[in-house]
C-alpha cells in the first residue's frame, strides 16, 4: 500500500461501547506509533443526532485513560475524526452513506467497515454498501468489512450468512473477528510451538496426557448483557469462538508457512477432526453444564431459562497426532477468578525409578501457557527435595511477560485494527473455520439433555459433576 | 543397622584443612539433625602432639560458623571428639592405633576410616590397619575406608592402587570420594532426567547439539597449593573427576533401579564409550591447554613448568544416544567467575516458519543446570515480542533452589558421610569408573603437544584457542 494513501476506517454503530472502549484507544495507539500504511481517516457511523463535535465530545469522555500521557496527541487525533449520522434503514441511507464518505476522503481511498453492530443488521448493511458501490475493490483500492461475534448462532444461520456474505464480497475482503486472536499470548502460541525445537516432539499423544483450556470468568451479566446472553449461553458465546480457537492455535499441525491461509488451512483440519459428539455412544457424559444461582433475575433474561452459564466438555481429536487425547473446555461466569489458560499436562515416565504410593502422583510435568492475566508460561516438574534421600517435589519454571519486556502488550483490538489496514488475514476467522465450529458445538447440543442444567453459586468453580470429565488419575481442573 | 550401635568415624589426617573445613561441619550437622543411624564417636588421627583437649581446641577455633546457632550443642559435641596421636609409621604404630580404637569404642563397632591424607600414604595406611584387623568385617560390624581424590595419577598408578587395595578390602568397603557426586545439584541430574517425562525424550543426539560442561574456578594457587598442583593441572585435578562423573550423569541411560550398582553401571558404560583421543586422526585440535601469568611464580610450582591450570576438550561418546554429540569439557584457575555449570544446547528447529539471516541464530533452545553457585536450572526459548509482527526474543524460564526451599542445601560432605555410615555407595566412584576415567585422560595427554600450553591473563577466560573448539554455528563458552 502506498504511504500516500488514505485508509477511511468506517464504524457502524460507532455510538457504542466497543467503539470508546476498544477501537477509539487502539487506532489512536496505532496512529501515534506510526503503525498504519498512509493516512487514516476515522468516520462514525450512529443513528444518534450528533455532528462531528459531539461525536468528538462523547469520544473524549467515554475512551478510557486516552488524555494522560499525550492530551495534545490525543486532541489533535480527536478533532480529525467525524461523524456521519444515518439509520441505515432505506436504500436511501446507504446512497447518502456513500455520497458522505466520498465527500470526507474522494473515492480514491482504501475502506475498512467496522460491523460494531448487531447480528441482524450485518447483512442488511453489507447489502446497502454493496448496492451503493462501497464494497467495490479498483484501481488498487481495497474495501474490507470487519463482523464482530457472534457469527450466526448454529451451522445453519452461520452458513447462510457466509453465502449471503460471499456473493457480495470476497472472502479475502471479510475479516471475522475474535478479539482473542489479537491477544499477544494467543500469537504467541504459534512462536512457542515452532519456533523452539524443544516442545514440537513432545507436542502429540505419546507424551501428552490431557490438554485443558479455560476461559474463566468472575463477573455475571454486567453491562447489561442479559438480553443477548440468554439468547446465546456460554456455548455460544465463549466455547464456539474463543475455546475452539485457542483449541486450534494450540493442536494444528506446523502449517506450510506464516501466511493467512496457510494458518488457517491447518487450523480447520484440526476443527473439522474434531470427533463429533452425536457420534459418540457416551458424549452425554462428556459435557456439562451449569447456571448460576441468581442468573434467573438477572435484567434481560427469561426467568425460565435453561441457559447456561457455564460449560464444560471433554472433546477428542481424531487425527494422528492427537488420538485418545481429551481435549478438556471449559468456560463460565460468575467463577471465583477471571483467568484464561491453556494446561498441558504430560504422560508420567514410562518407568518409575524413584517408586511412588500412586500412580496419579507421578504426573509432574505440565506446561501452562498463562494468556491473562499475567501473562506467561509455566513449566512443571520435579527436582530433588534438599536433604538426605531422593524426595521429589514439584516446582515450576516460569516466565512472565511483564519482568522480560518492557512494552506493555499491544492490546487485541489495535492489533487486529492494524492487521485489516494492512490486510493480514492471519489472526482472522475463515468461512470454512466458522463453520467447522459451529458443526461441532450443534452436534454438542443434540446430545444435551436439556434438564441436565446444574445450578452453581457464583463465585464457586460451577458444578461439580464436571469434575467428572476426567479419567481417574488424569487430573482435576485447574484453578489457579 | 541397629540404632544402638556405635560407629566409629577415624579420620587419618585429622589435623588438616579438610578435617575443620568440610568434615567436622558435615559431621556436627547430621548428628544435630539425627541423619546418622545409631551413635556416632569421632576420632582424630595425627602426628601432632595434641590430646583431646588440644585437638578440640584447635577445631573449636578453626571450625567455620558453628557456635553461631547452637554454641551449647557445639561445645557437646566437641566434648566427645578424641583425639590419636601417631605417626602412623611403623608396624607398632597401627598396633597401638588398634588398640586405642579398642579402648575408646570396644572391638563391637562399626569404623569409617576417612583417609584425609597425602596419596602417597593411602597404601601403606590401609596396610598397617589391614595388619591389624581393623578393615574386618565380623558379626555384622563393618569397615570402610574412605579414599579422597587423587585416585592415582594415571590409568597405571589408579589400577595398581585399586589392586592393592581390593587385595585387602571388598569393593563395597570402598568409598572413592568426589564431593561434586555430594552436591544437590549433581544428584539433581538423575532426578531431572529420570522423574520427569518431559526432558527424556529430547535427550539425545537428535535433538540436541552440543552439552558444555565447565568448572570455572576465580582463585589461583590460594592455600598454598602449588606444589601439589604443580605435578598434577587442571586435566588430573578437575577433569578426570569432576568434570567426568557430571559427564556420565548426563549421558548415562536409564539405570535399572537406583540401587549404587546399578547406577554406577551405566555410569562407567558413558565413560568406557568416550572415544579415545588417540583413535582421532584430528585429536590434537580437540584438546586446548592453558597457563595463567604469573602461575610460575607461584610458591611450590616449577619455574619452567608446563603445567596447564586451563584445560577445554571436545569429545564424543560413541554410543547410539549421543553419537556425533561433542561434550566440550572445560576447567580453569583465575578465570573471571566461579561457577560450575552444564549447558544443553539443542538442534535449530526442523524447518524455519519464521525467517532469519543467519541459521546460527536460529538456536534459541537451552537447558542450564547451575550446579554451583545459584543452583537452580535454566530453560532457553523464544517468545514473540509483544508489538506488531513477529518478531522473536529470546527468554528463559528459571528455577532457583533458594526461591523454592526454605532449607538450605546440603553441604556435599555431610550428605556423603551419611551415606558412607548407611553404607550407600551410589554417590562414590567404583573401581572400573575410576580406571575408565583415567584411560580415556591418558589417551588425550598421548595426544597433546607438550610445547602447547597457551599463556593467558589472569581473570581472563583463558586462551582463546579454545573458542576453535566449536563448529560453525554451535555456539560458543558460556561466559555467565
Amino acid at each position: 500500500m502506498d504511504a500516500q494513501q488514505t485508509t477511511q476506517i468506517v464504524i457502524l454503530g460507532a455510538s457504542g461501547d466497543l467503539t470508546s472502549r476498544k477501537l477509539l484507544p487502539g487506532i489512536f495507539k496505532a496512529v501515534r506509533q506510526e503503525l498504519f500504511p498512509g493516512k487514516i481517516q476515522l468516520v462514525g457511523v450512529a443513528r444518534r443526532p450528533w455532528d462531528d463535535d459531539l461525536f468528538q465530545a462523547h469520544l473524549d469522555e467515554h475512551v478510557p485513560d486516552q488524555r494522560g500521557d499525550e492530551p495534545q496527541a490525543w486532541e489533535s487525533f480527536l478533532k480529525s475524526v467525524r461523524y456521519v449520522r444515518t439509520h441505515l434503514d432505506t436504500d436511501d441511507d446507504y446512497k447518502d452513506l456513500r455520497q458522505q464518505l466520498d465527500d470526507l476522503a474522494g473515492e480514491r481511498v482504501h475502506r475498512v467497515f467496522y460491523l460494531a453492530i448487531k447480528q441482524d443488521l450485518f447483512l442488511p448493511a453489507v447489502e446497502g454498501m454493496h448496492a451503493h458501490g462501497l464494497l467495490n475493490q479498483s484501481d488498487g483500492y481495497t474495501s474490507r468489512v470487519v463482523v464482530e461475534k457472534p457469527f450466526g448462532n448454529d451451522l445453519h444461520s452461520a452458513t447462510a450468512l457466509n453465502t449471503a456474505l460471499l456473493n457480495m464480497l470476497h472472502e479475502d475482503q471479510v475479516y471475522r473477528i475474535d478479539h482473542y486472536l489479537g491477544k499477544e499470548t494467543v500469537q504467541n502460541i504459534i512462536a512457542f510451538r515452532f519456533r523452539n525445537a524443544l516442545f514440537e516432539p513432545l507436542w502429540n499423544n505419546k507424551y501428552i496426557e490431557t490438554v485443558q483450556i479455560t476461559v474463566a470468568e468472575d463477573i455475571g451479566m454486567e453491562g447489561g448483557r442479559g438480553g443477548f446472553y440468554d439468547s446465546a449461553g456460554a456455548m455460544r458465546d465463549i466455547m464456539q469462538n474463543h475455546l475452539l480457537q485457542i483449541l486450534s492455535l494450540i493442536a494444528m499441525e506446523p502449517p506450510a508457512s506464516l501466511a493467512a491461509n496457510d494458518v488457517r488451512n491447518e487450523k480447520v483440519k484440526v476443527l473439522q477432526s474434531l470427533r463429533l459428539p452425536e457420534m459418540s455412544p457416551d458424549a452425554k457424559n462428556h459435557v456439562v453444564r451449569g447456571q448460576y444461582k441468581g442468573y434467573l433475575d438477572e435484567k434481560g433474561v427469561d426467568p425460565a431459562s435453561k441457559t447456561e452459564t457455564y460449560v464444560a466438555a471433554r472433546g477428542f481429536i481424531d487425527n494422528w497426532r492427537w488420538g485418545g487425547v481429551p481435549f478438556l473446555l471449559r468456560t463460565g461466569k460468575e467463577l471465583p477468578k477471571r483467568f484464561t489458560s491453556v494446561d498441558v499436562q504430560f504422560r508420567m515416565p514410562p518407568h518409575s525409578l524413584f517408586g511412588a504410593p500412586n500412580d496419579c502422583f507421578l504426573r509432574p510435568n505440565n506446561i501452562r501457557l498463562r494468556i491473562q492475566p499475567h501473562e506467561g508460561i509455566d513449566l512443571g516438574f520435579e527436582v530433588k527435595k534438599p536433604g538426605a534421600g531422593l524426595d521429589m517435589q514439584v516446582v515450576k519454571m516460569d516466565f512472565d511477560y511483564d519482568e522480560h519486556f518492557e512494552e506493555p502488550l499491544v492490546e487485541a483490538y489495535q492489533r487486529l485494527l492494524q492487521d485489516v489496514v494492512n490486510g493480514d488475514q492471519s489472526l482472522f476467522i475463515r468461512s470454512d473455520e466458522v463453520e467447522a465450529s459451529w458443526r461441532w458445538i450443534d452436534s454438542l447440543r443434540t446430545v444435551m439433555d436439556d434438564t441436565s442444567v446444574y445450578t452453581y453459586d457464583p463465585q464457586t468453580w460451577g458444578p461439580g459433576a464436571a469434575d467428572q470429565l476426567f479419567d481417574e488419575c488424569e487430573g482435576r481442573w485447574v484453578k489457579h
